[in-house]
């Protein structure tokens, strides 16, 4: 799936990915209207709103772009009925041909870890039969809990030629409070010279990433990318050089903060090696002053042509590059 | 809510949370058998032998106990399915008044932690009226994000006077990869004494947990609790000081290696602070020697079995620590 992933990049010449994180507030009204009407003001009328709005996105600008990136929280809140719509918008975008990164961030100890991996990439078994559930094509996960807690994902990754992106160090204004803590490293530990091997813990994570990404390549990258926040760019930087084969998610560009400028550091000299993720840019660009003129009934004209902005944006800050 | 868990645990003096974590194998033949019959061998029929296999446990323990813990990566792993019963699940115990703590470990980015709240804990609005979606009682989160990730979650239990188990010390074998590193603390940072300063890392956060604690506080403990595995018993004495007024959940009770002796460090001296949760050592008891006279056709008799021998083996270390 990385090499489907890369394909697909090059095709469309756009190392992006679109968040498709539908909140009440972004959706036009006629949509949520229509829905209510139908459903009610439940959570299937939410849900049936939330699925409608990222059909008509994802229609509008899936020839644009390589992949999607639901944010599973988004639809969790609505419930079971969120989930349906989650699993709507999974399998809408499959038939579309997108890559689908289930931004689910799961993590925790390893027989648990297997049943996200499972429930999310893999197969379960029932009785004698195989079953799908999810079935994304990648999924972001917490590393919080060692290599324990990610090895079952990698496991079912090998089986499956899916990947996973591993939080490394991440977007938000807080993610330093724990990420940036340094730590000792190496055999200098408890001497009195330690401070030359003190390093942030996010490059201890990147680490690892790295040695869990050679268990599993694709043709030039691994199936174990990493996330990387696209407001902290020095970090971003420092972890390319660190995670050579892993494909950096990168979060945070627009609403967040992050501009083309900054990611530079996030690709190699490739030109690939990353993907930037914009969610709110895109899906609620109707909401912006500059694609204002598109209004809220052509919402979703308005997320392609920030789609094609995103992406000259990117292509011109990497040209600038070289 | 934390004072209603404490009600309960003191009435039942069973400091124990019943983990429902079902997978396939730990399901008795004669429930897969009647749910494959009716739905065939799908994900619909695996959620069916989930659905009755968790209630017949629960029929039969609920008087005993305080709290359960579904884990909500056992029912993912069915997609939708898995998720209807898991929703019935916490549907059901809550009929039977016994406290629900999804062991759901979300944490994401602010706004993302927000959906995840709601989802859980609170309510989301969808036009004008106010709907609730899994809506359980407490929570565990993963801390990685840091503050951004977690105060979403805080201000939910606030509204709602709900809580939350923050990820410590956690109870795999690989926890200590990250947590355990030795960071840098305070002033000391950089000078050649450094050393003294230097602490792991699950003690910082046990330090943020006891700081987002003090917001909100129930009669006795806070909202925010903690989670740190049995089967590290030297750092959960540390972490008991570190956050006297935190509850700590504590996984890794019999099948993972936690023995009730290693416990009594976790509780204060008021014989409170902690509720150990065991999980296949309860729901999988018939298929232990210790209880296999029961037979899988009373696989609930044997978790009743199974119960009450954990409360006296914890019950017993708490009165030798006297």
């Amino acid at each position: 799936m990385i090499n489907k992933l890369i394909d697909k990049i090059k095709k469309t010449e756009a190392p992006i990915v679109v968040g498709l994180d539908p909140t009440m507030k972004f959706i036009p009204e006629h949509i949520k209207k229509k829905a209510f009407e139908e459903y009610g003001e439940t959570l299937k009328g939410a849900a049936e709103a939330v699925w409608q709005y990222n059909k008509a996105i994802i229609d509008n600008i899936y020839d644009l772009i390589p992949a999607v990136k639901p944010q599973v929280a988004m639809y969790e809140q609505f419930g079971l009925e969120g989930m349906a719509a989650f699993q709507k918008t999974v399998d809408y975008c499959k038939e579309k041909d997108l890559v689908v990164i289930g931004d689910v961030k799961r993590g925790d100890i390893g027989s648990t870890s297997e049943a996200y991996a499972v429930g999310h990439l893999g197969q379960v078994k029932v009785g004698n039969t195989v079953c799908r559930g999810f079935d994304e094509d990648f999924v972001t996960v917490n590393p919080y809990l060692g290599s324990d807690g990610v090895k079952p994902f990698i496991k079912v990754c090998q089986e499956e030629k899916k990947g996973i992106f591993v939080l490394v160090k991440t977007s938000n204004p807080s993610s330093g409070e724990f990420q940036d803590r340094l730590v000792r490293t190496g055999t200098d530990a408890g001497n009195s010279q330690a401070d030359v091997a003190d390093r942030p813990l996010y490059e201890i994570v990147g680490e690892q990433v790295a040695a869990w990404g050679a268990e599993c390549m694709g043709d030039s990258y691994s199936y174990v990318g990493a996330v990387v926040g696209a407001t902290y760019p020095e970090q971003g930087r420092i972890l390319r050089n660190i995670m050579p084969k892993a494909f950096i998610l990168v979060p945070g560009y627009g609403a967040q903060g992050g501009k083309g400028a900054d990611l530079v550091h996030f690709f190699n000299q490739d030109g690939l090696g990353a993907i930037v993720n914009s969610s709110r840019g895109i899906i609620a660009a109707y909401q912006q002053e500059q694609y204002a003129q598109y209004g809220a009934k052509n919402f979703a004209d308005a997320s392609r042509a920030a789609v094609i902005a995103m992406k000259e944006d990117i292509a011109g800050a990497l040209a600038g590059r070289a």
